[in-house]
């Protein structure tokens, strides 16, 4: 019977104090966890990319994992620590906004934390991630409940990510940021335009963009529209980066049309 | 009995999204795999840079790993996916030249991947890595043998790294790429170069340069050749950057004269 | 029964083959090992910065963990190889200071690493961290004790970080480093300063500072002094990096005054 399964995603630095403190607090409340690094280099205090982050990574890993993310310009101030169990997976984090993509599925519910019982004590008013936020998700990993760490809200932060503008035959979304290759991600998610339009033409910054099924279906240096390997509509250069075609990674209209 | 150790080697960027994606379906399939990083960051596209890679690391780690290795500029194309035995250790991942180093073993056996019914469905035409290396790995790492995943192939794409030029007085190589600190890592493998020339002189772009045991053996600033920890010739310079110095990393000619 | 705790700190950079040779090594020796990555990418060669990591971590894991600290830019000279007891934790690495910390801690003892048939052999002249230090800290990990790798000695090189200067009234300390965030951590200890003066005031390069609880205690822009997450005093900048508005990372005059 391996140990819980506890994803990290930061924006602390890969190698810095602060993931090793993480790591450490949580082997030392779970001596059998699996402590999996998703990534630590987020912008920091960047709450959309890691949003956009965890929509690519977290519903890949098995039932049962517990992810835990803190990306947390509000430390120290009264922004609230939340846990959310959604799709049968456990979030911890704070409440800006960062869980959006959990707290949006059927049936996900939250809890604000508040068991001070359960924190590393003294609670450093610097770093939650360490004192609240990491001996929570292993207590939750370890077995506890979501009642048993907090106590039940309805008015979580929501997605900062902007959503789509649907209309009857359009469907206008936007790049959200790229990935190492310079492919960009966008809020369109092909099943809803598809229910929503049926076939689809696109249009990357105003202009016409041909729609392919792989990077290798065009001729090198040509832009394309695809879809993602997370199901939403990326676009990409093949043998090139999209995002330095296009001259930056966000804000870039993508309209889908009848 | 501790769970199948699996090896993680990509470009995908440490921290990425695709990297986590890759986690978390091989947990998915083997709940107590135990996963590696190797390395995320080699250079975008670049095979023979991941085949050096693999050359000083995969053989590093205990008999029975299995090595997940995805460079994949050609994903969605023609190119096989690949799975190869060798020297007691599995290895996964495209047949664009990468798995060169396993391949060139003696009793190495490789197959051409064609079961689909072990992908992860559907199959994203942009990312094999995850629909179906990491599947094809965690089957062969949980106890298939190559022949239940494929069907064995003679002709897969072997290394891309340049081989010395072997005379009979005079084994002519180069630089393949450098290290953090500078060193330059060649194509020139000690053992094989005694072998043919027993003792030997070398020679960097041209000029003669001592051969030490160990950086401290020469001054600071100094340009040495030494045997590198993976058994293969080194350019190096006390305390400073072989690199540097030679104005690049690839390509340098190495020469090594009874 | 999980396996036994292994962390790993080195300058080998992430990604790097060094490291991954280092993991390779630990689990032929002890296939149960849980490796956990603390850093690679301290600033080559920087022994006072690892120090300094090593500070902030080493602590936060369990009773029992080994840690693997590996920044040596004398391999291949006479410097020593060593082992640490201390705090019930094991420190494996380079007798150069990086062991400090360890060393100062109550009860601590050291021993000179000198059993060679412990090692792997051959052993490069260029990586001890594979050949020397990573098999004796398996070993170690594995159950022998300090007495089974190496002779006590009294002797081993101790921290490089300055201390601070304490007087009746005053005590002045001085940057260090800088976090990802531009916070800068210093050598004042919060708990020896209190000790010494009671309640004190702070002055960074010359000029009065406010000390606050928390980032959230200033306006935007603001310097600060806080009590960092690790028990020292830190400079900081709210919405902003310290290690900007100052001009440097190390050696900024922080003074305590009664």
């Amino acid at each position: 019977m391996p140990g819980p399964l506890i994803t990290l995603t930061t924006d602390f630095g890969f190698g810095s104090t602060y993931v090793a403190q993480l790591k450490g607090v949580l082997l030392s409340r779970i001596p059998t966890a699996r402590i999996i690094d998703v990534s630590h280099d987020l912008a920091a205090h960047d709450i959309a990319t890691a949003e956009l982050h965890l929509r690519s990574t977290a519903f890949a890993f098995p039932i049962g994992t517990t992810h835990l993310i803190v990306v947390d310009p509000g430390v120290g101030t009264a922004r609230r620590p939340i846990a959310v169990a959604s799709c049968g997976m456990t979030f911890v984090g704070p409440d800006n906004g960062l869980l959006g993509v959990a707290l949006a599925q059927t049936g996900a519910r939250c809890v604000q934390i508040d068991q001070p019982g359960l924190f590393r004590q003294p609670v450093s008013p610097t770093f939650h991630g360490r004192d609240i936020f990491a001996p929570v998700a292993a207590e939750l990993a370890a077995g506890l409940t979501l009642d048993d760490v907090g106590t039940e809200i309805s008015d979580p932060v929501v997605s900062t990510l902007p959503a789509p503008q649907v209309e009857a035959d359009r469907v206008v979304g936007e790049s959200l940021g790229a990935d190492r290759f310079g492919n960009l991600m966008t809020n369109l998610s092909v099943a809803v335009i598809a229910a929503q339009l049926g076939q689809f033409a696109t249009r990357v910054a105003g202009d016409s963009v041909a729609r392919c099924e792989t990077y290798a279906d065009t001729a090198p240096g040509d832009l394309m529209v695809l879809e993602g390997s997370d199901g939403y509509l990326e676009v990409a250069v093949r043998e090139g980066s999209a995002a330095e075609r296009l001259g930056r990674e966000r804000g870039i209209p993508v309209e889908c049309i009848r």
